[in-house]
Protein backbone atom coordinates (compact mmCIF):
# COMPACT_ATOMS: atom_id res chain seq x y z
CA UNK A 1 0.00 0.00 0.00
CA UNK A 2 1.12 3.49 -0.76
CA UNK A 3 2.86 5.53 1.70
CA UNK A 4 1.31 8.73 0.91
CA UNK A 5 -1.49 9.49 3.47
CA UNK A 6 -3.88 11.10 1.31
CA UNK A 7 -3.77 8.42 -1.59
CA UNK A 8 -3.93 5.41 1.31
CA UNK A 9 -7.13 7.02 2.67
CA UNK A 10 -8.32 7.12 -1.17
CA UNK A 11 -7.76 3.52 -1.72
CA UNK A 12 -9.66 2.33 1.41
CA UNK A 13 -12.91 4.53 0.65
CA UNK A 14 -12.60 3.27 -2.58
CA UNK A 15 -13.65 -0.65 -1.31
CA UNK A 16 -16.61 1.10 -0.21
CA UNK A 17 -19.79 -0.13 -2.28
CA UNK A 18 -20.73 1.52 -5.35
CA UNK A 19 -17.51 4.06 -4.49
CA UNK A 20 -15.57 4.73 -7.30
CA UNK A 21 -12.25 6.67 -6.88
CA UNK A 22 -13.92 10.12 -7.42
CA UNK A 23 -15.75 9.59 -5.20
CA UNK A 24 -13.58 8.69 -2.88
CA UNK A 25 -11.03 11.08 -3.34
CA UNK A 26 -14.01 14.14 -2.53
CA UNK A 27 -14.52 11.76 0.60
CA UNK A 28 -10.59 11.61 1.61
CA UNK A 29 -10.33 16.21 0.72
CA UNK A 30 -13.82 16.24 2.66
CA UNK A 31 -12.09 14.08 6.11
CA UNK A 32 -9.23 16.13 5.78
CA UNK A 33 -9.97 19.61 5.43
CA UNK A 34 -12.65 19.02 7.64
CA UNK A 35 -12.73 19.20 11.52
CA UNK A 36 -10.00 16.71 12.41
CA UNK A 37 -12.32 15.43 15.19
CA UNK A 38 -14.39 13.40 12.54
CA UNK A 39 -12.26 11.94 11.12
CA UNK A 40 -10.42 10.36 14.34
CA UNK A 41 -14.09 9.97 15.54
CA UNK A 42 -14.56 7.87 11.98
CA UNK A 43 -11.01 5.90 12.60
CA UNK A 44 -12.24 4.82 16.47
CA UNK A 45 -15.70 3.95 15.45
CA UNK A 46 -14.23 1.42 12.77
CA UNK A 47 -11.52 0.00 15.31
CA UNK A 48 -14.80 -0.56 17.78
CA UNK A 49 -16.79 -2.62 14.46
CA UNK A 50 -13.53 -4.33 14.00
CA UNK A 51 -13.27 -5.62 17.65
CA UNK A 52 -16.78 -5.33 19.24
CA UNK A 53 -19.03 -7.22 17.32
CA UNK A 54 -19.77 -10.46 17.07
CA UNK A 55 -23.01 -13.33 16.07
CA UNK A 56 -25.81 -13.57 18.16
CA UNK A 57 -26.23 -17.09 19.32
CA UNK A 58 -29.76 -17.64 18.71
CA UNK A 59 -30.80 -14.95 15.84
CA UNK A 60 -27.25 -14.86 14.02
CA UNK A 61 -27.65 -10.92 13.60
CA UNK A 62 -24.49 -9.26 14.12
CA UNK A 63 -24.21 -7.89 17.82
CA UNK A 64 -22.09 -5.97 20.43
CA UNK A 65 -23.28 -8.40 22.91
CA UNK A 66 -24.32 -12.29 22.95
CA UNK A 67 -27.63 -12.76 23.03
CA UNK A 68 -28.38 -9.40 20.69
CA UNK A 69 -30.43 -6.82 22.39
CA UNK A 70 -32.91 -8.07 19.87
CA UNK A 71 -33.11 -11.54 21.48
CA UNK A 72 -33.00 -10.72 25.46
CA UNK A 73 -35.81 -8.04 25.27
CA UNK A 74 -38.09 -9.63 27.33
CA UNK A 75 -41.09 -6.75 25.43
CA UNK A 76 -40.59 -9.07 22.65
CA UNK A 77 -42.27 -12.14 23.93
CA UNK A 78 -44.84 -12.46 20.54
CA UNK A 79 -44.49 -15.64 18.82
CA UNK A 80 -43.01 -14.43 15.24
CA UNK A 81 -39.72 -15.10 13.85
CA UNK A 82 -38.89 -12.98 10.94
CA UNK A 83 -36.16 -14.59 8.50
CA UNK A 84 -34.17 -12.37 6.57
CA UNK A 85 -30.66 -12.81 4.25
CA UNK A 86 -28.70 -10.09 6.04
CA UNK A 87 -28.08 -7.96 8.92
CA UNK A 88 -28.87 -5.33 7.25
CA UNK A 89 -32.25 -6.17 6.48
CA UNK A 90 -33.05 -6.51 10.28
CA UNK A 91 -31.54 -2.84 10.17
CA UNK A 92 -34.30 -1.86 8.11
CA UNK A 93 -37.33 -3.54 9.34
CA UNK A 94 -37.06 -2.41 12.87
CA UNK A 95 -36.71 1.18 11.21
CA UNK A 96 -40.30 0.66 9.89
CA UNK A 97 -41.15 -0.29 13.84
CA UNK A 98 -44.20 -1.99 13.40
CA UNK A 99 -42.64 -5.17 13.44
CA UNK A 100 -42.47 -6.31 17.44
CA UNK A 101 -41.12 -9.69 17.46
CA UNK A 102 -37.85 -11.51 17.03
CA UNK A 103 -35.58 -12.44 13.87
CA UNK A 104 -33.18 -15.02 12.32
CA UNK A 105 -30.78 -13.86 10.01
CA UNK A 106 -29.39 -16.16 6.81
CA UNK A 107 -26.34 -14.65 5.94
CA UNK A 108 -27.23 -15.13 2.33
CA UNK A 109 -29.87 -16.51 0.13
CA UNK A 110 -30.21 -19.79 -2.52
CA UNK A 111 -28.12 -19.15 -5.07
CA UNK A 112 -27.41 -22.38 -7.04
CA UNK A 113 -25.68 -20.76 -9.78
CA UNK A 114 -23.14 -19.07 -7.43
CA UNK A 115 -22.89 -22.27 -5.75
CA UNK A 116 -24.58 -21.09 -2.52
CA UNK A 117 -26.80 -24.09 -1.58
CA UNK A 118 -29.00 -24.78 1.53
CA UNK A 119 -25.78 -25.77 3.74
CA UNK A 120 -24.60 -22.32 2.66
CA UNK A 121 -27.27 -20.26 4.63
CA UNK A 122 -28.08 -20.61 8.14
CA UNK A 123 -31.17 -22.74 7.58
CA UNK A 124 -30.42 -25.59 9.60
CA UNK A 125 -29.90 -23.50 12.35
CA UNK A 126 -33.52 -22.44 12.47
CA UNK A 127 -34.82 -25.41 11.84
CA UNK A 128 -32.88 -26.40 14.92
CA UNK A 129 -34.28 -23.06 17.23
CA UNK A 130 -37.69 -23.84 16.35
CA UNK A 131 -37.45 -27.17 17.47
CA UNK A 132 -36.04 -26.49 20.49
CA UNK A 133 -39.19 -24.03 20.83
CA UNK A 134 -41.07 -24.71 23.97
CA UNK A 135 -44.30 -24.92 22.07
CA UNK A 136 -43.42 -24.77 18.05
CA UNK A 137 -46.94 -24.99 17.19
CA UNK A 138 -47.63 -21.46 18.45
CA UNK A 139 -45.02 -19.91 16.05
CA UNK A 140 -45.33 -18.06 13.15
CA UNK A 141 -42.59 -17.72 10.78
CA UNK A 142 -42.47 -14.88 8.32
CA UNK A 143 -40.36 -14.88 5.45
CA UNK A 144 -38.87 -11.51 4.55
CA UNK A 145 -36.09 -11.97 2.08
CA UNK A 146 -35.94 -10.04 -1.01
CA UNK A 147 -38.52 -9.92 -3.83
CA UNK A 148 -35.77 -11.12 -6.01
CA UNK A 149 -35.74 -14.26 -7.84
CA UNK A 150 -33.40 -15.64 -4.93
CA UNK A 151 -35.21 -14.64 -2.23
CA UNK A 152 -38.11 -15.76 -3.47
CA UNK A 153 -36.96 -19.16 -4.46
CA UNK A 154 -35.24 -19.00 -0.81
CA UNK A 155 -38.26 -18.29 0.84
CA UNK A 156 -40.05 -21.21 -1.24
CA UNK A 157 -37.74 -23.41 -0.26
CA UNK A 158 -37.84 -22.36 3.50
CA UNK A 159 -41.51 -22.72 3.36
CA UNK A 160 -40.81 -26.25 2.06
CA UNK A 161 -38.08 -27.08 4.78
CA UNK A 162 -40.91 -26.21 7.46
CA UNK A 163 -43.45 -27.80 6.28
CA UNK A 164 -43.00 -31.61 7.70
CA UNK A 165 -42.71 -28.98 11.42
CA UNK A 166 -46.25 -27.99 11.41
CA UNK A 167 -45.95 -24.38 11.71
CA UNK A 168 -47.20 -21.58 10.37
CA UNK A 169 -45.17 -19.79 7.51
CA UNK A 170 -46.18 -16.93 5.92
CA UNK A 171 -44.57 -14.30 3.31
CA UNK A 172 -44.46 -10.53 3.37
CA UNK A 173 -46.72 -8.85 0.86
CA UNK A 174 -45.29 -8.09 -2.84
CA UNK A 175 -47.26 -5.30 -4.27
CA UNK A 176 -47.26 -1.27 -5.37
CA UNK A 177 -45.12 0.23 -2.73
CA UNK A 178 -46.71 3.17 -0.41
CA UNK A 179 -46.63 6.60 -2.34
CA UNK A 180 -46.18 4.84 -5.91
CA UNK A 181 -48.19 5.96 -9.24
CA UNK A 182 -49.50 2.94 -11.15
CA UNK A 183 -48.07 4.78 -14.31
CA UNK A 184 -44.92 4.26 -13.40
CA UNK A 185 -44.93 0.68 -11.71
CA UNK A 186 -43.19 -2.27 -13.73
CA UNK A 187 -45.63 -4.75 -14.90
CA UNK A 188 -44.70 -7.86 -12.79
CA UNK A 189 -45.43 -5.78 -9.42
CA UNK A 190 -49.09 -4.46 -11.12
CA UNK A 191 -49.78 -8.32 -11.92
CA UNK A 192 -48.47 -9.10 -7.63
CA UNK A 193 -50.42 -6.48 -6.94
CA UNK A 194 -53.60 -7.29 -8.43
CA UNK A 195 -53.68 -11.17 -7.86
CA UNK A 196 -52.49 -10.47 -4.38
CA UNK A 197 -55.72 -8.05 -3.37
CA UNK A 198 -57.32 -7.94 -0.10
CA UNK A 199 -60.94 -7.20 0.95
CA UNK A 200 -61.36 -3.55 1.79
CA UNK B 1 -22.36 8.90 20.58
CA UNK B 2 -24.09 5.79 21.14
CA UNK B 3 -22.42 3.31 22.16
CA UNK B 4 -23.50 0.57 19.81
CA UNK B 5 -20.71 0.07 17.55
CA UNK B 6 -22.88 -0.21 14.24
CA UNK B 7 -24.86 2.76 15.26
CA UNK B 8 -21.77 4.44 15.91
CA UNK B 9 -20.40 3.88 12.16
CA UNK B 10 -23.29 4.49 10.50
CA UNK B 11 -23.37 8.10 11.94
CA UNK B 12 -19.81 8.45 11.22
CA UNK B 13 -19.96 7.47 7.75
CA UNK B 14 -23.43 9.67 7.28
CA UNK B 15 -21.06 12.49 7.68
CA UNK B 16 -19.61 11.88 4.63
CA UNK B 17 -20.50 13.97 1.36
CA UNK B 18 -23.14 12.89 -0.02
CA UNK B 19 -23.82 9.97 2.21
CA UNK B 20 -27.59 9.58 3.64
CA UNK B 21 -28.32 7.38 6.66
CA UNK B 22 -29.08 4.59 4.42
CA UNK B 23 -26.03 4.04 2.10
CA UNK B 24 -24.27 4.67 5.20
CA UNK B 25 -25.77 1.44 6.87
CA UNK B 26 -25.12 0.08 3.76
CA UNK B 27 -21.46 0.96 3.72
CA UNK B 28 -20.95 -0.13 7.72
CA UNK B 29 -22.98 -3.70 7.10
CA UNK B 30 -20.13 -4.44 3.90
CA UNK B 31 -17.41 -2.93 6.29
CA UNK B 32 -18.43 -5.51 9.25
CA UNK B 33 -18.92 -8.65 7.02
CA UNK B 34 -15.90 -7.57 4.62
CA UNK B 35 -12.28 -8.76 5.44
CA UNK B 36 -11.74 -7.60 9.02
CA UNK B 37 -8.24 -6.23 7.17
CA UNK B 38 -10.46 -3.81 5.36
CA UNK B 39 -11.83 -2.28 8.37
CA UNK B 40 -8.57 -2.02 10.16
CA UNK B 41 -6.51 -0.68 6.61
CA UNK B 42 -9.34 2.38 6.67
CA UNK B 43 -8.75 2.92 10.22
CA UNK B 44 -5.46 3.14 10.08
CA UNK B 45 -5.16 5.13 7.05
CA UNK B 46 -7.54 7.46 9.07
CA UNK B 47 -5.31 8.49 11.53
CA UNK B 48 -2.62 8.52 9.64
CA UNK B 49 -4.16 11.28 7.46
CA UNK B 50 -5.21 12.68 10.62
CA UNK B 51 -1.51 13.23 12.14
CA UNK B 52 0.32 13.28 8.85
CA UNK B 53 -0.77 16.10 6.82
CA UNK B 54 0.12 19.26 6.10
CA UNK B 55 0.12 22.20 4.22
CA UNK B 56 2.94 22.68 1.69
CA UNK B 57 4.38 26.73 2.72
CA UNK B 58 4.75 27.04 -1.11
CA UNK B 59 2.09 26.22 -3.02
CA UNK B 60 -0.58 25.44 -0.12
CA UNK B 61 -1.34 22.17 -1.28
CA UNK B 62 -2.24 19.33 0.95
CA UNK B 63 0.87 17.10 1.66
CA UNK B 64 2.90 14.50 3.89
CA UNK B 65 6.00 16.69 3.77
CA UNK B 66 6.92 20.27 3.15
CA UNK B 67 7.87 21.12 0.92
CA UNK B 68 4.97 18.94 -1.16
CA UNK B 69 6.13 16.47 -3.31
CA UNK B 70 4.95 19.22 -6.60
CA UNK B 71 7.13 21.87 -5.74
CA UNK B 72 10.04 19.57 -4.81
CA UNK B 73 10.03 18.14 -8.01
CA UNK B 74 13.35 19.12 -10.04
CA UNK B 75 11.52 17.64 -13.49
CA UNK B 76 9.08 20.34 -12.87
CA UNK B 77 10.81 23.18 -14.24
CA UNK B 78 8.19 24.99 -16.40
CA UNK B 79 7.31 28.74 -15.73
CA UNK B 80 3.92 27.89 -15.18
CA UNK B 81 1.77 28.11 -11.79
CA UNK B 82 -1.87 26.57 -12.07
CA UNK B 83 -4.11 28.49 -9.76
CA UNK B 84 -6.84 26.14 -8.41
CA UNK B 85 -9.95 26.16 -5.37
CA UNK B 86 -9.00 23.45 -3.15
CA UNK B 87 -6.24 20.73 -3.05
CA UNK B 88 -8.68 17.77 -4.82
CA UNK B 89 -8.23 20.34 -8.15
CA UNK B 90 -4.77 19.47 -7.88
CA UNK B 91 -4.98 15.76 -7.78
CA UNK B 92 -7.87 16.24 -11.04
CA UNK B 93 -5.80 18.12 -12.99
CA UNK B 94 -2.34 15.59 -11.99
CA UNK B 95 -4.91 12.78 -12.97
CA UNK B 96 -4.89 14.43 -16.45
CA UNK B 97 -1.12 14.07 -16.13
CA UNK B 98 -0.30 16.80 -19.66
CA UNK B 99 0.43 19.79 -16.80
CA UNK B 100 4.24 19.85 -15.81
CA UNK B 101 4.04 22.74 -14.40
CA UNK B 102 3.53 23.78 -10.66
CA UNK B 103 0.23 24.55 -8.45
CA UNK B 104 -1.07 27.39 -6.32
CA UNK B 105 -3.91 26.41 -4.20
CA UNK B 106 -6.02 29.31 -3.06
CA UNK B 107 -8.47 27.16 -0.36
CA UNK B 108 -11.98 28.84 -1.76
CA UNK B 109 -13.37 30.98 -4.41
CA UNK B 110 -14.60 34.52 -3.87
CA UNK B 111 -18.00 35.10 -2.77
CA UNK B 112 -19.56 38.10 -1.80
CA UNK B 113 -22.79 36.54 -1.14
CA UNK B 114 -21.56 34.33 1.53
CA UNK B 115 -18.67 36.45 3.18
CA UNK B 116 -16.05 35.43 1.48
CA UNK B 117 -13.45 38.13 0.36
CA UNK B 118 -9.84 38.51 -1.38
CA UNK B 119 -8.56 38.00 2.24
CA UNK B 120 -10.21 35.07 2.97
CA UNK B 121 -8.29 32.77 -0.36
CA UNK B 122 -4.49 32.46 -0.57
CA UNK B 123 -4.10 35.25 -3.09
CA UNK B 124 -1.47 37.65 -1.03
CA UNK B 125 0.53 34.42 -1.00
CA UNK B 126 0.42 34.00 -4.45
CA UNK B 127 1.52 37.79 -5.28
CA UNK B 128 4.52 37.47 -2.47
CA UNK B 129 5.06 33.76 -4.61
CA UNK B 130 5.55 35.51 -8.03
CA UNK B 131 7.44 38.43 -6.47
CA UNK B 132 9.90 36.34 -4.84
CA UNK B 133 11.00 34.42 -7.81
CA UNK B 134 13.68 35.11 -9.68
CA UNK B 135 12.81 36.16 -13.43
CA UNK B 136 8.99 37.05 -12.64
CA UNK B 137 8.22 37.98 -16.32
CA UNK B 138 9.27 34.45 -17.80
CA UNK B 139 6.21 33.03 -15.39
CA UNK B 140 2.75 31.73 -16.54
CA UNK B 141 -0.28 32.29 -14.39
CA UNK B 142 -2.61 29.40 -15.88
CA UNK B 143 -5.84 30.36 -13.47
CA UNK B 144 -8.11 26.80 -13.71
CA UNK B 145 -10.87 27.75 -10.96
CA UNK B 146 -14.22 26.28 -11.69
CA UNK B 147 -16.12 27.49 -14.44
CA UNK B 148 -18.74 28.62 -11.65
CA UNK B 149 -19.96 32.25 -11.56
CA UNK B 150 -17.36 32.08 -8.00
CA UNK B 151 -14.71 30.69 -10.40
CA UNK B 152 -15.10 32.76 -13.27
CA UNK B 153 -14.91 35.94 -10.93
CA UNK B 154 -12.16 34.82 -8.61
CA UNK B 155 -10.67 34.73 -11.95
CA UNK B 156 -11.12 38.04 -12.96
CA UNK B 157 -9.93 39.13 -9.85
CA UNK B 158 -6.92 37.30 -10.21
CA UNK B 159 -5.88 38.87 -13.74
CA UNK B 160 -6.95 42.07 -12.10
CA UNK B 161 -4.49 41.86 -8.91
CA UNK B 162 -1.74 40.49 -10.89
CA UNK B 163 -1.93 42.76 -13.83
CA UNK B 164 0.63 45.43 -12.21
CA UNK B 165 3.30 42.58 -11.99
CA UNK B 166 2.88 42.61 -16.12
CA UNK B 167 3.37 38.46 -16.33
CA UNK B 168 0.98 36.21 -18.70
CA UNK B 169 -2.22 35.20 -17.13
CA UNK B 170 -3.97 32.85 -18.57
CA UNK B 171 -7.33 31.33 -18.09
CA UNK B 172 -8.12 27.43 -18.97
CA UNK B 173 -10.49 26.92 -21.68
CA UNK B 174 -14.48 26.52 -21.43
CA UNK B 175 -16.38 24.37 -24.50
CA UNK B 176 -17.79 21.30 -25.41
CA UNK B 177 -16.59 18.53 -23.18
CA UNK B 178 -15.02 16.21 -24.90
CA UNK B 179 -16.99 13.35 -26.06
CA UNK B 180 -20.19 15.22 -25.71
CA UNK B 181 -22.81 16.08 -28.21
CA UNK B 182 -24.18 19.18 -29.13
CA UNK B 183 -27.32 18.64 -29.03
CA UNK B 184 -27.11 17.84 -25.13
CA UNK B 185 -25.04 20.61 -24.15
CA UNK B 186 -26.34 23.64 -22.78
CA UNK B 187 -26.97 26.91 -24.75
CA UNK B 188 -24.25 28.86 -22.56
CA UNK B 189 -21.63 26.43 -23.46
CA UNK B 190 -22.51 26.12 -27.20
CA UNK B 191 -22.28 30.12 -27.44
CA UNK B 192 -18.92 30.28 -25.15
CA UNK B 193 -17.52 27.38 -27.45
CA UNK B 194 -18.07 29.58 -30.65
CA UNK B 195 -16.81 32.75 -28.87
CA UNK B 196 -13.74 31.01 -27.84
CA UNK B 197 -13.18 29.02 -31.05
CA UNK B 198 -9.78 28.11 -32.52
CA UNK B 199 -8.01 28.37 -35.77
CA UNK B 200 -7.29 24.83 -37.62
Amino acid sequence: MTSDPIKRLVLCLSRLPGIGEKTATRMAFHLIRGPSSHLEELAAALTAAASGIQMCSLCHNLTQFDPCAICSDPRRHSPHICVVASPSDVTAISAAASYQGKFHVLHGLLNPLNGIGPDDIRLTDLVKRIESHGSPSTLEIIVATDSSVEGEATAMFIASTLKPLDITVTRIATGIPVGAELEYTDQATIARAITNRIKL
